[in-house]
């Protein structure tokens, strides 16, 4: 991270460096050893509500669950563009070796970098209890889960599309994906590959009490709302977005996937080139490899 | 027939009524019997390739099947928009039932009609023999398959995406399918169901040599190419344009969904409400049906 | 449940009738209302470990979980042959109403019944932390579960068959389960549809991250071994056996499901005729029902 | 082969070598070239239905393909213990390579080759037009297959099992597969994978026109009795049996696969260990590979 700091100050000096708090703390920790910053290094910092409107590039080192978790900053704000580097680990989200930042840097501040264009869910947690109204918006970029956790008994949800009850389903739970997150916990559960620039979002069950709840590919525009059934023998759910628990859902709560938008919902990441996503699931989900037929 | 012919002719006396050549002889059948038409009614015939570019509406009676056989008989073609009756088989291309014929022809001319927008897939088959050099197009409102047919041996097939190779595939043989398609062939072959609306085609295997061909949704403007592996033992392989069948492809074929269309690949057809695919996805394929758990 | 008694008291007079704790305290109760036992009848009762080795038949009234909870009791010893009643609801276990309880349980006196010959998994659960070795034998009629439960991450499990590494697993969890138990969870979790009295186990990935973890039916003489891998970020596991939670696995622990059996692994239970399973299968599930095609 | 003769020949000298004509013509073709026959081997040859009966053990040098066709010829009759060698290529019935043959045959005359037990199908077809009544007995180590072809309806089939209905498919086809052949065609169309030592046959669909057929496991007792139904618009279903192609079933025409064994369906394959189909899932099939995560 110094080194990448240090090279942007120098070459492109214009460019104002903004960390976070998390950042900082790792910068001043011994371990940071070796490397120091340069001097002329000039770095900006804040609580993550103040910084995250000045960001016009947001840069990760990490694994994919780095550019969840720095995304996920920017729930219900609009997310600048991102540069990812890798450190060793490969995916989706992940085109670049960290190894290889001189270059990108370069190709950033010169706009010479591809990007690809995804997209987030905005949800809308609805909880109907009047001592404890709450509508909180938050965005995933890869999936909604909702499960019963360590609850013994399956849980049973309602879900509508447009207003139309769509169905009832009985199960350990229910996935509603972006194509990013298609290669995620919804491929787990049997959902299909959906490539990141279709605009539609997967609704894919989890171990569903039928034989005929085939995964589902619903518009980007529709509005889903999904709650636990009346029938439910459990009072509580719980609901996953990108990996983080938010608080259980309970009987009477809804949750909503919106197709009226108050944030855009695009997320522009910086990629390789047009095919990164042909050759990604082929290398990291070793997609359709045939069977051996011949000694090695 | 013959009554909503009268119909027509009475009450839009402005329309013209073109039939096939093939109706025209369905009504001078004596089968045709008790119905007659109304001396008034002026009906305009002529082969296919004469009087398509003419309708402005099209119109069919029957199933599904008797849809894609009309649409494609404007294969190459702008399709007309569509208004299709059911006589009592149930249909995903079939809102509405022939005993409303009245109320619905009202509402076409009065621009009533709600419409849902699918779409088509335009392939392209190149031959690369010398002496038969044929670039066919040909559009697909459900799917294009690839089979071995009654060959014993499976087929490979190479996939290529944007210019680039996605897979080498051993097996039964492959489907593109349109999202309408998608609770057809490639449903019984695993494909998840996809909303009509959604722009993209699925890439459905039938029947792989491998455990990890998982189907897959790509962009509408994917361009793909697939041509029979130079492994394949097989000399061809069967191609089926939405039942269809085309001549056999051959080492060195190559079939072509591009993104770059040469026609208007939207079908636009009349609907009786937005939800009527949730409708149907319930009651024509018993989607997601609970188990029984009490005494009927 | 008191005219079953009053009547075999009455029928079938040198039978003795054992009740649990659990049934004396419903017979006691006010709710039980309107029917009273006769005067004749002689009950005797007891705690389970006192009572289960005097039962000749076992014989339950209500639905699936009640069977499963009944031979639970049994874990550890020899299940005497299940006559069930289904006070209404369906099941796989419930071949008979209750309402039909004078002709079956003539026919269970006068050996005429059918039965069919179900199996069970005796399952060893062996901790390896010196404070509390303990070694724990369990039997399960449906499915052994190992489930991350309400952890955040996926679980990674090593799987042993006959002393050789057959894989190691990260995913949501796993199930080992019975022909029996192949129509529970381990349906919802893709595993396929095993007759009663095939000598198998199924092993059935829940979640798996992989595209290649196909269901296997291992024979039920193989010895199979399941730990928490090093490489799991959880420290525990949640341990359910038919429905019921044990303690947590942690690392170290191990699962042993052993065909050096200890105890008799079968369970006879009582069946209308040869067929129930195949009209079970249908009526209960489901089973490959076609589309919709014509108009109801 | 020259050398194993040889080999045999000299060390083994009570050894009996028979081989089919096939085999003879082999030899004597140029190509056989550097390697030539001892002069004191003696071999012995003759039609298929003469050797065969004289067979103690079946030996075959090739692929997964040639034992099927060697086994094949022993349709209606007891398979004797089969020793195979592969000439390079991977397969599930090839668990020594050629190169080996003196230790193995060392081995199999001291009677120190493990053996696992796998079994057949017996296959009768039933046609039912008077001017050709036949009853075809066959066997199949692999699977039955009944296939559309290259036909372009879909079939209708009636499937029972000890006399009665199971279900009614409308499909591609349908399998009835040993566990042998379960890594197989059924293994392609969706079958789980089934150790070889289960006394049980798998069911599975091929592209079924239903959401809810899952593939199923039946005891090997069962009497399974398969016919196109009268409501299928193709009059002729394609019958394959181990990828050997018989003659077209028609309406009328039934399979049975019976219980009532007149031959000895079981077959003794020479095995490297007892755990060689654990080892050969993971090496040939892929199975549950991981997703990789971290660089090369």
């Amino acid at each position: 991270m110094v080194d990448i700091i240090n090279y942007i100050s120098q070459h492109h000096q214009h460019a104002n460096i903004i960390l976070s708090e998390h950042n900082i703390d790792e910068l001043q920790h011994p371990s940071a050893g070796g490397h120091s910053l340069d001097d002329r290094v000039r770095l900006f910092t804040g609580e993550v509500k103040d910084i995250r409107f000045k960001a016009d590039v947001l840069m990760t080192i990490g694994g994919d669950g780095t550019i969840l978790r720095a995304v996920s900053q920017f729930s219900n704000f609009n997310v600048p563009p991102i540069l990812s580097f890798s450190m060793g680990t490969l995916g989706f989200l992940l085109p670049f070796d960290v190894g290889s930042y001189r270059a990108r840097v370069d190709e950033l501040f010169a706009n010479r970098l591809r990007v690809l264009q995804r997209s987030r869910l905005e949800c809308h947690v609805i909880g109907t209890h009047p001592s404890e109204a709450r509508v909180n918006m938050v965005h995933a970029m890869n999936e909604i889960t909702l499960h019963r956790g360590s609850n013994p008994n399956l849980i049973s949800l309602d879900v509508y599309v447009d207003g139309e009850c769509l169905t009832s389903t009985t199960a350990d739970g229910i996935i509603v994906s972006t194509p990013t997150g298609s290669t995620a916990y919804s491929l787990s559960s049997g959902g299909s590959i959906v490539h990141p620039s279709i605009r539609g979002l997967l609704l894919t069950p989890i171990c569903p009490r039928s034989l005929s709840f085939r995964p589902l590919i619903l518009p980007s525009t529709s509005d889903i709302m999904i709650r636990l059934s009346q029938k439910s023998r459990n009072v509580s759910v719980k609901l996953t977005i990108d990996g983080i628990e938010l608080s259980d859902m309970r009987h009477g709560d809804e949750i909503h996937i919106r197709k009226q938008l108050d944030i855009d919902n695009h997320i522009w990441c910086m990629a390789q080139g047009d095919n990164d996503w042909t050759k990604d699931i082929n290398d990291l989900l070793g997609f359709n490899k045939q069977f051996n037929e011949s000694k090695r």
